[in-house]
């Protein structure tokens, strides 16, 4: 059965964060729905680049059905808008408790520390991003995994964290490809 | 006085190619036109991604009036696309021989191929995207620049592509500002 990945965006997602998952992980054959949380279909980027999103948040989203993992890409208000959604807290806690990977990026860390999910684990952030004492240990690495929780740092690392979360999906060898004929290592 | 680069973009355009360079300039206050060549204002890319347009293309893009620079990213059909609107091609040579900068990634320097651009110059591409005989001299870094004529290699290049892109239009500083604060160079 093919993978299928959950991307939640509000107005002011960050752009190059929130596409190149898109970009990359159907490269590798994975159903991804790019999905809008504030009920409008076109979604307005933080660099005003307007984005049809692929579905509404709804139901299934929120309980995760049918998803393998959730995507938060960073960029504000995107990042804060998503983490004083209760409903998008609930969807995050939902897919951590039931085994499914969870990856954010840059300012989008901090919904999975108000979720309570970086308590006792690595993790990284775009720089004062999250209290380095919500973490078990902040690192300052492009990406870190820990577990079924994968953080990275911001638009110049969105590629690396693409590629760490085919992996982490058992995409290891479309990662592998995909590095190299995207030209990112050469 | 801002500086003001064009976009040009048809179905097919690859996602991270061309949002990166929209966002990258933006974020140094560059007024950038994401332009559909193809009449409709909701264009898709290569990867189902539907980004809308700023504008359509008319007779102010096909002289460049206006603009500081012309930007064309890869993907396919795309690229194709583009190399064969003889309009586009008509456009891009205007722009050179105004003396503006002209910039291409991927398979999007065929366009620059077909205008007759490449001759005597360095340039690269995706790899196979054009015939290294049409060069002065092929090469495989990253991003070449010779003169006002930037070509870059994939999306994994997009970065250092839209840097250059920075630094080619006197915004220096903006650049290395913007390869820290993005999180590409740390």
């Amino acid at each position: 059965m093919g993978k299928s990945v959950l991307v939640l965006c509000c107005e002011g997602f960050e752009e190059i964060e929130a596409l190149t998952v898109v970009d990359v992980l159907r490269r590798a054959g994975v159903t991804v729905t790019l999905c809008s949380v504030e009920g409008r279909e076109l979604m307005k980027g933080s660099h005003n680049i307007y984005v049809k999103s692929d579905k509404l948040f709804g139901e299934a989203e929120k309980e995760g059905r049918g998803y393998d993992a959730v995507v938060l890409p960073g960029g504000l208000p995107n990042a804060y808008t998503l983490r004083d959604s209760s409903d998008v807290v609930a969807c995050v806690k939902k897919f951590a408790e039931d085994g499914k990977l969870v990856c954010a990026i840059c300012a989008a860390p901090c919904v999975l520390e108000r979720a309570g999910l970086l308590s006792g684990r690595k993790a990284t952030s775009y720089p004062g991003m999250v209290k380095k004492e919500s973490c078990g240990a902040y690192l300052e690495d492009k990406v870190v995994r820990d577990g079924k929780i994968i953080t990275s740092r911001g638009p110049g690392t969105a590629l690396p964290f693409s590629y760490e979360i085919l992996r982490a999906l058992g995409l290891e060898s479309d990662a592998d490809k995909l590095e190299k004929n995207m030209i990112y290592k050469v």
